[in-house]
C-alpha cells in the first residue's frame, strides 16, 4: 500500500505513501520526508494500460529525446513587433486566445470581456453590445494563442494591433510571443474592456511599445538578452515567476532602463515608461510565459513520447498536449482555484481557471517551483513547509530536473520538469499551478490570486490518446 | 555530536544543547530542532558574573528600552552632501576609517591603502610615498566612521571631499552616513589607491553624486525613499543585504530610475549613471549599513543595557560597543574569514576581518539573516540547511525578533535582533558574520568573501566593562 523509493540520495527526502503509522521508523531516525495521503491510480481502459506497458521502452526513449529538447532551450528576448506583421496566421479579424479551442457560446464571462475590449481597441466594433453581436455573428475568427507559437495570461487576447515580444530559442530556431502586460486591476486579460483598459492599450501601442522595441533593439546589439539566465537568477530572488515576477521585473528593468534613456523620443516618455514598468510586479510574466513556451515548443512531436508541453484553460475547458500526440488537445472542465480574494469577493464570483500561464509550470517553473516562493503559499494560509511540500510532489511526475532552474532552499536543487502524463495517472498526483483569479462575469476584472491543482481527467485522456496512436 | 535535522516541519525549532541524548526524546515526537556542540560558557571574573546577576532585573529593563528604539526605527533615505558639509566634525586634514580607533601604526595594509588613496583623491599627497609620510608624521587625523554617525565598508575611508549618503532615522530624528559603493576589485575600501581607484572617485563625485542627489531629492519629493520596507522586500529577494545585495540594488535602482532620467543634466549622464548602478550588485550595501548604523544608534546610552549596538572591524582589532556602556569601545584581535578566494590567492594573503559592515548583523542582518541567503553559504561550501542553522543559533544570543524583517524560509519569522552581550558570553555562541576580504597588503584590493564567527575577547571585555559600570 505504500511507495518508498529514495529518489534523491541520502540526503534529500524520501516520499512516503499510505499510512502514517509506516512512517514512523523513518521519522523516529529523523529521515527527512514527505507525508502525502494514499491515493489509487488515475482508471485508464486496460486497452490503454497494455499498449503503454508494451511500449515502455519506446514511450522512454522518446520521453528521453523530449526532455533533451526542453533542457538545451536557450530563450533569448531578440525584439518586438506588431501581432499583425509578426505572429504565424495573424489577420485583422482573427483573435486568439488562452487554452485549447473555444467557440464563442461556450467562452466564459471573463475571455468574452477580453474579446469584446480587443475588438473595441481595434475599432472593429464601437460599443460593447456591437462587438457581442459581431463575436456571437462569427465575424471574426478565433484561435488558441499556442496554435500560433503565442501564450496569454488570463483571457489572453491577442489582437492584430497588439504589439508582442519576440523571444528565440536559440538552441532550435523557433519563436515565441507575448503582448505587454497591463498591470493589475481592470485590465483586458481579466475580461474588463471600459475606456480606461483600451486606452491603456492605446498607450502601450503607441508609447511603451515603440519604446521598448528600440531599447530591446539597442540592448541586444551590445549583449543577448538571456531569459533562461534570467529566470534562474529571479528563482534565487523568491519568484517563481508565474504568480511572482517582482525580481524578474526589477532584472528586466536593470537591463533596460539604459538603453530606454538613451533612445526613447524624449526624456518625459523615457521617465513615463520606467514608471509604467516600475509600478507592474507582473511586467515579467509574459517574458516567462513566452520563455517557457519557446523552452518547449520544440518538444511537441517526438512520437511515443509522454511528456506533457502544454497546460492551458480557456477559463472553460482545461487542456493537454503531449509531445506523443502533436497539436491533438485532451481537455476537461477547468476548476475553479482557491484564492485570496480582493475585498468584496468571494469564490462565488470566481471564474474557473483561465489563462496561457500554466506554461510556466509545464516549463518547472511556477507551481512547480514554489519551494523558491513561498510569500505565495503564504498568502493562500499556507507555510513554507507547505511550499516546500508542492514542489517534492512535483518531483513525482517530472523525468528530470533543470540544472539552470534551481531552488535555494531545497540546496539548489533543479526544479521539476518534464512532466510525464504517465506518473500523474499512476501515482494521480496532479500538477500543481498558481494561477490569478478573474470575476466570472465581462468586464469586471481580477478579483484574487490563489493556486490549484490541474483537473485529472485531460491527463487521463492524453495517455488514452497516446495508447491509440502508439497502437 | 551529531547535527540532525528537520527544518521544514509544522513548528519552530527549539535549540538544543548538550549530550545528544537528552534530546532522543524529542526527535523521536519530530519536533523540529538543532542540535548543537555543548560549550560551557565563556570565562568572565567572579566580580563582574555577581554584578550582573545583583542587577539582572536593571539590565534586562535596560534591554526592553534599548530593544525598543532599535525596533521602532525607521531609517529613510533622505538626500546626499559633501562628507564636509553634513558630516559631524568632519573637517579636511580628518580620515574617517572603520572599526575602533587606530593609529597610523597599528593599522592593517588595506587600511593603510585606502588612507593613501584619500590623501591622493584630496589633492593632499601626490605620490603614495608622499601619502604614506604624511600619515605617519601626524599630519592627518584618524577617526572611526562610527564615532561621526558614519559607516563604511571594509577600510571605510571617508574623506572630507567624498559624497555620502544621508539617512534619517524617522522616529528618533538622527542621521546616518555612508559613502556611495564603487564597486568591487580594485576599490579603494578593498586598499587599492592606483590612478584608476583614483579617477573613479573623482567621477563619482562629480558625475555620480550631482545626479543621483538631485534625483533622490526628486524623488524623495514624491515619497519616502523607506530604507526598511526596501530591505523587507530585499530579505524576500534571497538577500541579507551584507554580501548578498542584488534585489536590494535592483529595488534602489527602479525606485530612482525615472526621477535620474528627468533630472540628469544629459542623456549620456543619465545612462551612464544607471549603467554603473546597474553593473554593481552591492551598491545598496553602504546604504543597507546606514540604515542599520540610523536605526541602532539611539540605543546607544541606556545605563545598563548589555545590547550590542556596535560591532565594527579596523583590520586589526574587532570593537563592541553595548548599549549601556556608551562611546566606549572593548577590543580583541579581528580574525581571518574563512573565504571563498578569487584565483590566485589563498588564506595567507587575507588580511584579519575589516570594516564598518557588521552594523548589518548587529541591526539583525546579514549574517544573522542568512537563512534568507543560502547562495551565500553555498559559495563557501555549506548547504541551505546550514544557513538555517546559522541564522537559528542567532536566536540564541538575541532578545527579539523583528516583525518587519522576515525570512520566508523559516515561515516568515523575523530576523534574530538585539545581541546580549550576557547571552554571547553565557552561551559561547559568536555572532555570525559576513564579509568581504581585502588582500593584507596596500594597493592590492579584494581576494574574496567569505564568513566567520566574532572573537570571544571584546564581549567578555564589553561584559566586565557593564558589570563595572553597574557597581
Amino acid at each position: 500500500m505504500k511507495t518508498q523509493k529514495n529518489l534523491f540520495g541520502p540526503e534529500l527526502p524520501l516520499i512516503l505513501m499510505g499510512l502514517e503509522s509506516f512512517t514512523e521508523p523513518l521519522k523516529q531516525r529523523g529521515t527527512r520526508h514527505v507525508q502525502m495521503d494514499f491515493r489509487p491510480s488515475l482508471s485508464i481502459s486496460a486497452k490503454a494500460r497494455a499498449a503503454l506497458a508494451k511500449h515502455e521502452a519506446r514511450i522512454n526513449e522518446a520521453n528521453q529525446e523530449a526532455i533533451s529538447r526542453i533542457l538545451t532551450a536557450r530563450p533569448m528576448l531578440v525584439g518586438m513587433g506588431r501581432a499583425l506583421d509578426v505572429v504565424p496566421g495573424m489577420h485583422p479579424k482573427l483573435i486568439l486566445h488562452a487554452g485549447p479551442p473555444i467557440t464563442w457560446e461556450r467562452m466564459c464571462g471573463p475571455m468574452r470581456g477580453g474579446v469584446v475590449g480587443a475588438l473595441l481597441y481595434e475599432g472593429l466594433a464601437s460599443t460593447p453590445e456591437e462587438a457581442e453581436k459581431m463575436a456571437a455573428a462569427g465575424e471574426v475568427e478565433f484561435s488558441p494563442c499556442h496554435e500560433h507559437s503565442a501564450v496569454g495570461p488570463m483571457a489572453g487576447i491577442i489582437s492584430a494591433s497588439m504589439p508582442v515580444f519576440i523571444v528565440r530559442n536559440e538552441t532550435h530556431g523557433n519563436l515565441a510571443f507575448a503582448t505587454q502586460n497591463e498591470g493589475l486591476g481592470k485590465v483586458l486579460r481579466y475580461g474588463a474592456f471600459s475606456p480606461e483598459v483600451v486606452t491603456r492599450l492605446k498607450w502601450m501601442e503607441q508609447t511603451l511599445y515603440p519604446t521598448l522595441k528600440t531599447a530591446i533593439e539597442k540592448a541586444v546589439s551590445k549583449s543577448a538578452l538571456d531569459l533562461k539566465t534570467l529566470i534562474a537568477q529571479a528563482l534565487h530572488m523568491g519568484d517563481e515567476v508565474h504568480n511572482r515576477n517582482r525580481a524578474a521585473t526589477s532584472l528586466l528593468y536593470r537591463a533596460l532602463a539604459p538603453w530606454i534613456v538613451e533612445t526613447a523620443p524624449s526624456r518625459e516618455v523615457a521617465s513615463e515608461v520606467l514608471q509604467f514598468v516600475n509600478s507592474n510586479d507582473h511586467f515579467f510574466l509574459n517574458l516567462s510565459m513566452a520563455a517557457s513556451k519557446a523552452s518547449l515548443a520544440p518538444a511537441l512531436g517526438v512520437p511515443g513520447s509522454s511528456v506533457v508541453v502544454t497546460m492551458a484553460r480557456n477559463g472553460t475547458d482545461f487542456g493537454v498536449q503531449l509531445s506523443g500526440t502533436g497539436a491533438r488537445w485532451f481537455t476537461g472542465a477547468a476548476p475553479v482555484p482557491d484564492a485570496l480574494f480582493f475585498k468584496g469577493y468571494t469564490k462565488a464570483d470566481a471564474n474557473p481557471d483561465l489563462g496561457d500561464s500554466a506554461i510556466t509550470e509545464t516549463a518547472g517553473l511556477g507551481g512547480f517551483a514554489i519551494a523558491a516562493s513561498p510569500a505565495i503559499v503564504q498568502f493562500v494560509g499556507g507555510s513554507a513547509a507547505d511550499a516546500v511540500q508542492y514542489t517534492l510532489q512535483m518531483y513525482e511526475i517530472t523525468l528530470t530536473e533543470n540544472p539552470v532552474f534551481q531552488i535555494p532552499s531545497l540546496d539548489f536543487r533543479g526544479t521539476p520538469t518534464g512532466i510525464d502524463a504517465r506518473r500523474v495517472v499512476a501515482k494521480n498526483i496532479l500538477p500543481f499551478i498558481d494561477t490569478g483569479v478573474a470575476h466570472k462575469l465581462p468586464g469586471i476584472g481580477q478579483v484574487g490570486a490563489g493556486v490549484l491543482s490541474a483537473p485529472s481527467e485531460p491527463f487521463v485522456r492524453a495517455i488514452e490518446g497516446l495508447a491509440e496512436a502508439l497502437a
